[in-house]
């Protein structure tokens, strides 16, 4: 049996490593197009930042490791001529067959079409060498206005870990609030103040205009005004990485993403796909959703492994759980927002309230608030977002853990026994409050 | 409509303010023994170690905002000759009487019976003398020596907050492991490593033998040794304070405390109790057990005051939660140990596991210890421990979600869609390892 993967990112390698380690017979061939696998994404921003100067720690093991294990690994691969019914591809002119094929492309930055953009450096972070470039130019003293196109995680994150190192920083946004998609205006509020408080300079419901060469600086012409810049950055969310796919018999979802079922398989038999390319079922709204975070590439390889190794196993979906920090606060969230609700015409009761983290007597108690968001008609909790310290903000996993059990709220829910102690909560939590005002 | 509570602590407080909330005209008098309602008790230990210095800081509220609310409290009530059958008794050597009684006693420090104990003074750290008159002792220059008997939450505690200022501590614990009725072997040592590395003498499998006065220090024989102290704590658990009631009709537990239903209510028309002189449901056992903790101390009191009220509403037990800072590590359980499913002759897998709290590349990454049991019979999640650090460890609230609710463990489980970040976690949290086992 051979297995060609086409990706050496997090689902690619998990699906080649999960496979030897259930069929040490299985023939694991991954195509990787770029000159590396198992990059762990996710610490670009800090990388960029700082927080560590080894760049073998941003990946989580090396080829030599994946070929001991038997995973054959090409990289800088160029495919083409997939051909699905024969099952084979060219792979660097060379034709290489499958049995069963994993489609783990990943995703790339959306880069929007900005006048000018194409005659300025621009810069974005998904893959190593993007964080390679950002990390030198960052810390070089001639850079020290740097302007992020784009307040989502990488944004966010990005703009931390430049503040951190002593930049000044701008963000443009075209929304008029914080990440809409996901959160409700009271925790992209405080998210807005916690930016700006840390001296992060905000244009929300703004866009680069038009981006203008000036010696050795950029002009960015927003909406409202000019701003000039070192450093342009690119974080406008993701693009799913299809385009040699997009005129197949590959059935894709509006924004190019392959659209699998819960077993991992596509339209097509013998291929599979997951990760950052695929759209999943969001299991609040029963709707396919576009979320390419690291929690679900690594779910997703562990079922497409399993199936192509004849163990039953499905993908349960996702509720788009999330948790991000920024300075000393933590941001987390799960299920619909109150306004995703609305769109998806359900009746809901929202509580939004503010509490303290733990008991007044022990120093450094913080101010904490959460949003829950509930279906009137069977009252189960569907949403929920939080913030506060980030040394407290871990107590979401219960409300992940109610939304993601479709959990019915009753008085034995307001009840739960959550552990207590004085350093870390108080007697009825933030959690059993606004649980409560959930069933008055 | 009178209601008469006997207790001015957290279940008789939370009573009376509930009541008065919602039935304005009740007649509300609580007759304390003491002379101050509504101490925070968990704060003691943080009190005696410095953390804070404005005792007021240790009283949720004033008497003066009882009373405005419209709450009569009588401190220092001398209580006799309780009639339960015409509704009345003596507070002062005057006649009162009620409609509605709530026994509210709370509990007190157990003192067991140790030869010479009656000879020393000894302390106890129950009340807000105990740790006023234990914070001006720890703080004088006299002493440097501390003995604690009990490796309870109290004795852990209290050892912790010594430690800060500079005591010598030591515990002596008569079981072979800490708390074995709370955490397994595993969990326990781990405990016990933290303790020793930080310079607490543990002496456990072991006890006080006699006590005996030596000039200004006390000589304590242990089974193993002799040592020699300046002050001596006795932490070895509680008692329901129910000394009055033993020989009435009340039903109590073997261990004198109060025995409730649901609803609160005695066995006694109405006379309902709640808090630390009762004993409640387990509800992975649906055994009686005798859990004194402000949690159920405050569910308690708001089903009491609903039942008065004439709003039917239900306390649901416990699992008996809890978490414990000790230095800069958390402890967390909630459920059935191992040990008690055995003793309850449960069929059990268990899982022991331990992993790191967040992703390497970021700094401050720390071990994680998790120990789950579930029944084998149905696959429903009985028991948790976890050890980590601080600031990690209300991860567990994950866990004591899915025991509250006796969630069966399925791959939609294992697949539970947990909010990642760098800073918080990993992709694949130690919580999805160890449920991933516990599957296999």
């Amino acid at each position: 049996m051979k297995i060609v993967i086409l990706g050496g990112g997090a689902t690619g390698m998990g699906v080649a490593a999960k496979i030897k380690r259930l069929k040490k017979d299985y023939e694991v061939l991954v195509l990787e197009t770029g000159n590396y696998v198992s990059l762990g994404a996710c610490g670009l921003p800090y990388f960029v930042g700082n927080e560590f100067e080894d760049k073998k720690m941003l990946f989580a093991r090396t080829i030599e490791k994946f070929n001991e294990s038997g995973i054959d690994v090409i990289l800088n691969s160029k495919i083409s001529n997939i051909n699905f019914e024969n099952k084979k591809m060219l792979v660097n002119s060379k034709e290489i067959v499958y049995d069963k094929l994993v489609l783990a492309t990943g995703a790339d930055a959306f880069i929007p079409k900005i006048k000018g953009l194409e005659n300025i450096e621009y810069h974005k972070l998904t893959k190593y060498e993007d964080a390679e470039k950002l990390k030198e130019l960052s810390n070089s003293n001639n850079i020290k206005n740097v302007l992020i196109v784009g307040a989502g995680f990488i944004g966010m994150e990005l703009a931390e870990n430049l503040i951190n190192i002593g930049k000044n920083v701008s963000i443009v946004e075209l929304e008029n609030q914080i990440s809409s998609r996901l959160y409700d205006f009271e925790i992209s509020e405080l998210i807005k103040n916690n930016l700006e408080d840390n001296n992060i300079k905000l244009y929300l419901g703004n866009s680069v205009k038009e981006f203008i060469s000036k010696e050795s600086k950029i002009l960015a012409r927003l909406n409202s005004e000019e701003i000039e810049c070192d450093l342009v950055v690119i974080a406008s969310g993701f693009k799913p990485n299809t385009e040699s796919l997009i005129n197949s018999e590959l059935e894709l979802s509006s924004n190019n993403a392959i659209i699998v079922d819960k077993f991992g398989k596509t339209n097509i038999k013998d291929v599979y796909a997951g990760g950052d390319c695929c759209v999943i079922e969001n299991i609040i709204t029963k709707k396919y959703c576009y979320s390419p975070l690291a929690t679900v590439a690594s779910k997703q390889a562990k079922v497409i492994a399993n199936n192509i190794c004849d163990i039953k196993s499905k993908f349960n979906g996702t509720i788009q759980s999330s948790i991000i920090k920024l300075f000393d606060k933590g941001v987390a969230r799960a299920g619909v927002t109150e306004n995703e609700a609305k769109l998806n015409n359900l009746n809901i009761k929202t509580v939004f309230i503010k509490d303290k983290d733990h008991t007044h007597y022990l120093k450094g108690q913080k101010d904490i608030y959460i949003k829950l968001i509930m279906n009137k008609d069977d009252n189960v909790i569907i949403g929920g977002q939080m913030y506060g310290d980030k040394d407290s903000i871990l107590r979401f996993y219960c409300i992940a853990t109610l939304i993601w059990n479709k959990t019915k709220i009753t008085e034995s829910i307001e009840q739960i026994d959550l552990p207590y102690s004085p350093p870390f909560s108080k007697t009825y939590d933030i959690i059993h409050i606004a649980l409560s005002k959930l069933l008055v």
